[in-house]
Formats: C-alpha cells, structure tokens, sequence
C-alpha cells in the first residue's frame, strides 16, 4: 500500500476537523497512552548525547557547535551540531529538491505523515530535550513538543492538500463553436517555489518551527531548519526523524537539513538573504522581524511581540476568574507569546457576590498568584524555568524600578532551577509606558482603570499599536462582550470569554483555535489558513491542441 | 429573495467551473446575444458623455480633469473625472466600509453579483469607451472589457466566496474529561484588511482591474480605483454601475470610489503610501511594480512586463502554424500583455511535407504578419490601433536601428486611426540583446537559432531574469514537449502547445487559465488562485466558555 493511501483516512479527518473546526487531536496528548518504556528511554539516550556530536546523517559541518544549558540544572548540555556556510547548504538543499519537487501532491503528503509517525516515536526524546532546553516543565515540553507540535504540522499538511488539489489536475476544454467544438488539454499542477527557511526560537523550538517546516515541504520546497542556538536539540531530533522517513521512502533526505548558529556568531542574515532562499519563517522579536518583513524578495511569515490584555469588567466567581488568571500568567512564567500580561480592573467589579472594589480584586489577583507560586507542589510543575538569564535580569530590573523583588520559588527536584513567581505590578491606567511593550518573563502588570470603557479604550490602543496574540474578557454583559469582541476582531485581535476551569487563554487547540492572526503588529502568521501556505507555491497551466 | 439565493446557482456553477476548469462562460461573449438596440444607445450615451464632467455620483471632485484621446479618431473625447486629494479620498472610502466589511460572505457575494448583472447592462457602452481609450477593436473591446471582464469578477467572487467559508462559522467544541467535558463556543470569521488600490493600465482598463477591485470587494475591503488617464471612462462607467447596486441594496456606495489623476501629476504614489490603503494592485511598467512591491506594509499584487517566447521546433503544417502566429503577433497591434515577442527558429524545421529551412520559415512567419495587415477586410480587426503616440514613436525607432520602417495599415472606418503592420526585426540568437526586454507594441523578432537546444536555451535564460506570460510552442516531439513545459514551469512560466485554428496564446479564458503565475518576473498576482485573495483578509476566531 502507498504512503496516501496508508494516511488517506487520518488525512481526511484533518481536513474535515480543519474545516468543521470541532475537537480533534490526531496524536494523544497524555504520555500515558504511549509505550511505557519510552519515558526511561529517552533519559538514556538524553545521557548518551551530551558532550557528544548530534549526528543529523548531514554532510560535514563546516563548524560544529552548542550551547544548550538546562534552565533545571544550569549545565550545560555539552551537545554540538553542525554548522553550514550558508551558500553551501542552500546549494545542497536545493538539488536535494529535484525530485521532491516534483513528486504529486498526494506523494508528498503520504511521506510526511509517514514521517510524523516516524516524529511520534522520538516524543519522549523530544520532552526531555525540551525541557532541558527551553525550561518548559516535563509535562508542558511533552505535550507541546510531541502531541501538539504534531497536530498543526498535520493540519499544516491537510490545508496543503486543499489548497494544492483546489484545481483538478488535467480537463479537456471543450469550447462550442457550431458544428464542431475547439479542444483543448489542459493540465495544472502547483510548483514549491525555492527554498524555505525557518527561523526557531528558544521556548518553543518545535511548537513554533514544525507549521513552517511541513508547510513548505507539503508544497513541494526544500526547508532549512535553523533553531535558535539555546535550543537546538528538540528540532534536530525531530528533523532527523523526518529525514530518515524521507530517506527510507526513496528521497534525499537533503530535502531537509538543519543548521546550528553560534549566538556571538549567528548567520540568519546571510542565510536568508541567499537569493535561492524564497521562504522565511520566523518566531522571535519584533525589530528581526521587522527586518525580515522588509525583504521585499521572499514570502516571509513572522510571529513577533504583541501585549496580551485582559479586560476584566464583571464576573460570577471571583475565586474561579483569579485561579484560572493566577494560572495562565504563571504558565511557563509567562514565556508562551500567549500568556496574559496586562490585567485591566476597574474601579467596581459587579459579581455574585455583590460589586467588588478595585483593591479587593487586585489583592485577589495577587494572592492567586502569590499562593500558585509558593506550593512546591503546583508550583514547578506550572512556572518551569527561566530559559536566560537575560530575561531573569531585565525582569529583576524592572520590578526594581517598581520596588519590588523578582522571589525564587521552590523546585524540588532541580534545586538550581531558574525558577521565579511572577512578579505583579500595578499602575494607574495612562499614567504609564510600562504596560505598552510586551514584558516577556515571569511579570504581569495590573492597571487600575477608572471603568471598563477606559479599558477596552487603552485595550484597544495597545492593539491597534503593538498587536497582540490573545486578549481575554471577563463580563458577564453579553452587549459588552459584543462590542469588545468587534474592536478587537477589526483590529485583527481575537477573544476569549470567560474562561475558568481547566482551559486557559495561553492554549491555542491545532485544527480549532486559530494561533496568530496575521493581521496585527505581532506578526504576519496565523498557524493555519490558506494565506499561511498559498503563496508557498506556484499554479502553473499547459495547454495543448487536441486536433 | 435575497440576492444570494438569487445569484446561488450561478455562484455554485461558477464554483464548480473554478475547481473543474471546464468550459465555462457566465455572461455570453457574443453581442448578438445582447439586446439589439444596445449598441444604437451606446453611441449615443458615448456622445452624450463627451464634453462633459462624467457623473459618478460621488462627493465633488478637488479638481476636474480629463486627457483621453481616441486612437482612432485622434480626437480628445473631452470627458473629465473628478480627481480627489489622496487622504480626503481614503477617508471617506473607509468611513463607507464599515458596514461592508461587517456584513456576511453570502450577503456581500449577493451584492456583487447582482452588481455584475448592473455592469453587464453597461457593457456596449464599456465597448464604446473601451474601443476609443484603449484602440483595440470594437469586437475585442466588446468581450475584454464585457463578458470576459465579467467572467474574471465572478471567477474572483467564488474564489473569494469558496476561502472565506473555508473553516464553518461557529462551532461547539467539547473535549472530553472522564465523566465530564470542557466546552467552548466558538465562532471564526474573516475581516478585511482595509483600503486596496487598484491601478489601472490604459489598454485593458476594465479586464486587468476587475479582478482586484471584486477581490476587495468581495473579502470586506473599500476600494479605490485610479484607472490610467489614458482610458478612464471604460472603468468609470462600471464603477457607476457597481456603486449603483450597492447604494440600491442598503450600502453606502462609497465603499468603491473612483479618482482622476494627470498624467503631469500622477497622485498614485500619495494615494497607495496613504498608511489606511492596506492593498495595492497594478497593471503596468515595471519601474514602477517593482517600487510597489517593496512597500512592505502593503499586500501588493504586480503584473508588470515579460518577454513572451515561441519555440518553433517541428511542425505538421507550416502554414496553419504561420497563420496563428501571424494573428497572435498581429492582435490589438502587440498591445497584449500575452502577445508572443521572440520566435525562435532554428536552421531546420522538420514539417509533413519534409525539411524546412530557417529561411523558409523566416519568410514564411514575416509573409503572413505583411498579408493579414495589407487586407484590409482583416487588418482593422485584428490590429487595432496604437493607444499611445510613445509606442508608435519607440518601436519606429528600433525598426529605424535595424533599418527597417513601421508601416501604418489601412482602416476604412477611421481613416486617423494609429493602425501599424507589425515589425519583424531578424537577429541570431545570443548575439543581440535586442530581445531581451519587453517591446510593447507591433513588433515581433525572429530569433535564428542554431537548433531547438539553443533556443531552449535562450528561452530559459529569459524566463528566468525576465518573467514571462505565455510561451508558446510548435513540436511534434513529445518527449521534447514534456521537457520543455517541465523547465519553463519551473520557472512558474505556463506553455501552449501546437496552437493553430482560432486558438491563440494570447488568449485567456476565466475558470479555466490562470493568467500570469505570480511566479516570474512578470509579476505577483495569478488571476485567480488562493494566494490573489486569501492575503485581503484576515480569520478572527473568538472562543467563550459554555458553563
């Protein structure tokens, strides 16, 4: 049986739920129902790769090179990866592609959900990798790197069939002309349109790079994965699986390759500004990808840094709102380009239980946070580690200014972990700048607004200007949350409602929840609709006589 | 009945005819199949217009002003267009839109398509305008700027309709937790950008701008069309019409305006720079495509110039060969932006009735374009007249250099009007760069190549550093064919095969040709694949807790 057919029923589950929208996971996302030697596996082979040489099966590097430290034990991982001369590695990416290219559609989307498969038997490698690379806690690292990683690239693939099968391959064009008709043969087939690139980041190295990798694959372009240095190995597991699936299915695994970079040496530059490189994709902050949306050559897709806003104007349960607030800024403290960060209160809350004041919201906030932060319990499972040290400074920096401290909190089982409880800071609303830049790290910001209509104004300042990836409004006055989901859907922004209980702002479902709009500030992605991978190809039509 | 379910079946056919490719045309591109008084009171519409300020219906012009010159009767027609200052212009656009971009795909779908019905009892008088802007013949002005015009809009609107109900518009989505399950209402829908230009060219003024205009409409946008001054009244007076639907069914017309502008102060860059104009679409020079494209806040979609090549390898029947070419070259005078420029022969083309030489050939192809101009029962139909006195001036010259005259053609019925044979200018292949840009107007060079190797070649060369439209090719080797469209489509370039009858490359028929590939240099737009529409708007999904 071929790879499509293999794949056909699974794939037509994904493009039904891509469309239908409704609950679907394609990978299970609890470890439990996957092998159970796997966990203790993966912590061998974790073992036998540090101090030694990642082998990609890649050409020789022209460097080899790594930097990985674990945010949980503060060692480094001792781990090197090979390091490319930019024109070399397009050059062999791109005649790797010949025959790729030129596979069909139905071909290359049977390799790559072959090669998921292939991906899904390395998860447990990649959780570790992961969280000792990017600080996310085992469990977040499993799931975000394995399962849901998994996901959008499946959705990436189904909405690539889509889009490539939209035209039917060959007619026969029949025009009437009296007696006799004209006829032509017509064929049409979408062609990849060079090389991509993508671009990693640090906290979500393959959350963030399988979309744009499997988007450029499925329509037929070579891809270069170059994650960032501080998180190199979760991807370079994963492109490894990849291109043993496309080496064992008879292509050259060159179709795929992954370059490191030094951080006091990077290439990014050079790489994508290789005229054989068509493609960027890139996660990471807003002045690179500022730069990378000015190359006027390429078809670039970023997600950058937006400021995440929480408008909260009335509730039924403040106990059950701050929790699920307490836990969606803790989340990885406050890493996820999702993650609240600017909580809007005004001066009366109406609830239940009657109108709250402003400082007993604010004190509640504080107190859920507070509480999250210091029970060894939750806490390191939910906060993780700080990926840099840097973020570690600017933050302590920051909360200085505002006098107060950025406290430790406790990690039972890694005792040197980068672990922080969020900061909370409180200005008044429009007596301050600091809430008008994405603050990434483990701090909220709560603004005391004079009344909801000053928030959903500020609110909608801050989106028109710096864009924003999620905005989350708790009111129980359906006309409000009416007109606020209006404003901020017109400026490209989407909305959460009341969320409590166990789902929280921070998550974006694959095949449901749309990640990123493109249309605002923060970036030009959205993980995934047809602009995500339309202009990845080519439509081109042939025409012939039939006399 | 709303007019979507009015218009539901046609939008289904033409849906159909889109994903199909089949012969499909929605408005019918004979004239005989319109009323019979319809060209009588066009004429007289026409004469009624000239003199005068044209009356769109919109706010009062800053200034009034008109310079069109009918290539056939070399008279000014003396009708002026308001012409607005740029940001007073966008303003009012977008104030209009507001209720268009939040009305629903269907609702917004049916107001097209009845808009369509409003243009298309416009189209004699479109004919009228379009035959003494642009020069082309009255019949080729009737189905350009009429039926296939329209046919391209409607192509636009179920493209448009078919990615903006891509994903459903709410759903319930309910993941099971043991005994309970977490539900979230969600809803998705897609939001205009904002405010797309489109620029017009002055030789297909209605043809090349529906597309764009419809796509914005159609995806939620304002729009703003700046025709060429050359040849504004074919647009205006479908603008008219356009508005008129729209103010007939409850929309503010506003949301399409038209502006003037002078060719001794072009107000293009102002307008498009405007930081409210979101998307930008251009028909024209590549000078200025190429700056519009590196606007990098806006989506911008070029066709600019290419270099259009035919291979003559081997032939079944020199002259049905020489007959087609000869009309193809000959059409609208090389005023096509599809019109074949280099033919390449080599030293020996194989025919039925044996061997031909490249002389042969040569004299054969430069016979055949000198007969369809002397006849004058033939040329006027088929050669049109010159829109602009630079073209006539430029391609003098060149003939001049190769010591060669242009010679003008008889036309019975305007004995003024610009009409030229076509040039054959002879070159030898890789000695000139003669051919290696775009020569808008009558003139074709003949390309003598040592074999179809070289020509194959030369071709590539072109196709890659210059873009190219069509390519059109004569071999009776199918292996050889097979290569070639491989190449050339690699390049994003389409090829038509063995074309003779009344089938010419030039031509381009809605659901069934892409027109351009948005691959090569020609340009970035492909009329019409996902990629033309799906960058005009943006998915917005909200999600709220069901409790």
């Amino acid at each position: 049986m071929d790879l499509f057919s293999k794949h056909q029923q699974k794939l037509e589950a994904a493009v039904q739920a891509l469309k239908q929208r409704h609950y679907f996971f394609a990978y299970p996302e609890s470890p439990k129902q996957y092998p159970e030697s796997a966990a203790m596996e993966a912590q061998q082979a974790f073992k036998s790769w540090t101090g030694t040489r990642f082998s990609l099966g890649q050409m020789e590097g022209d460097a080899w090179h790594g930097e990985e430290v674990s945010p949980f034990t503060r060692q480094a991982l001792g781990i090197r990866y090979p390091i490319y001369e930019p024109s070399r590695l397009v050059h062999q990416v791109n005649l790797a592609t010949a025959s790729w290219r030129r596979a069909s559609v139905q071909e290359r989307v049977g390799v790559l959900m072959e090669a998921l498969d292939y991906v899904k038997d390395r998860f447990f490698e990649m959780a570790i990798a992961t969280q000792h690379t990017t600080g996310q806690s085992w469990l977040m690292s499993f799931q975000a790197s394995g399962p849901h990683a998994a996901d959008r690239a499946l959705e990436v693939i189904a909405m690539g069939f889509v889009l490539q099968t939209q035209f039917v391959d060959e007619v026969t064009w029949e025009k009437p002309l009296g007696k006799v008709s004209l006829r032509l043969h017509k064929t049409y087939r979408p062609f990849g349109r060079g090389v991509g690139v993508v671009i990693g980041c640090s906290t979500f190295p393959v959350w963030n790079t399988f979309p744009g990798l499997f988007a450029n694959l499925v329509t037929g372009n070579g891809a270069i994965v170059k994650p960032h240095p501080g998180a190199v190995l979760p991807i370079a597991i994963a492109v490894k699986a990849i291109r043993e699936a496309l080496s064992n299915h008879g292509y050259n695994p060159d179709v795929l390759m992954l370059t490191g970079d030094r951080s006091d040496a990077p290439l990014t530059r050079e790489l994508v500004l290789h005229p054989e490189v068509k493609i960027v994709d890139y996660t990471g902050s807003t002045s690179f990808g500022n730069w990378l949306e000015s190359l006027t050559d390429k078809v670039v897709y970023t997600e950058k840094a937006g400021v995440n806003v929480v408008i909260l104007d009335s509730v039924t349960n403040l106990d059950a709102v701050v929790q699920n607030l307490a836990f969606s800024i803790s989340l990885y403290s406050g890493q996820m380009c999702t993650a609240p960060q600017n909580v809007f209160v005004p001066k009366w809350v109406p609830s239940e239980a009657g109108p709250l004041t402003q400082d007993q919201v604010v004190e509640a906030i504080r107190q859920g946070i507070q509480q999250l932060g210091s029970n060894p319990k939750t806490a390191a499972g939910v906060l993780g580690a700080l990926q840099n040290e840097k973020t570690r400074q600017r933050i302590a920096e920051i909360a200085q200014t505002m006098g107060q401290t950025l406290e430790p909190a406790i990690n039972e089982e890694f005792p040197d972990a980068a672990v922080f409880k969020p900061v909370i800071l409180e200005v008044k609303a429009s007596s301050s700048n600091l809430y008008r830049e994405e603050l990434f790290g483990p701090l909220a910001v709560v603004i005391r607004a004079n009344d909801t209509r000053e928030a959903i104004e500020e609110a909608t300042v801050l989106a028109r200007e710096k864009g924003a990836i999620t905005c989350l409004v708790y009111s129980t006055n359906q006309d409000l949350c009416n007109e606020i989901a209006l404003r901020m859907n017109e400026l490209f922004v989407p909305v959460s409602f009341n969320l409590t209980g166990p789902v929280w702002v921070n998550q974006h479902a694959a095949f449901s929840d749309l990640h990123g709009t493109g249309g605002n500030a923060a970036g030009t992605a959205c993980f995934t609709d047809a602009a995500f991978l339309a202009r990845r190809f080519v439509w081109v039509g042939n025409r012939t006589l039939v006399s």
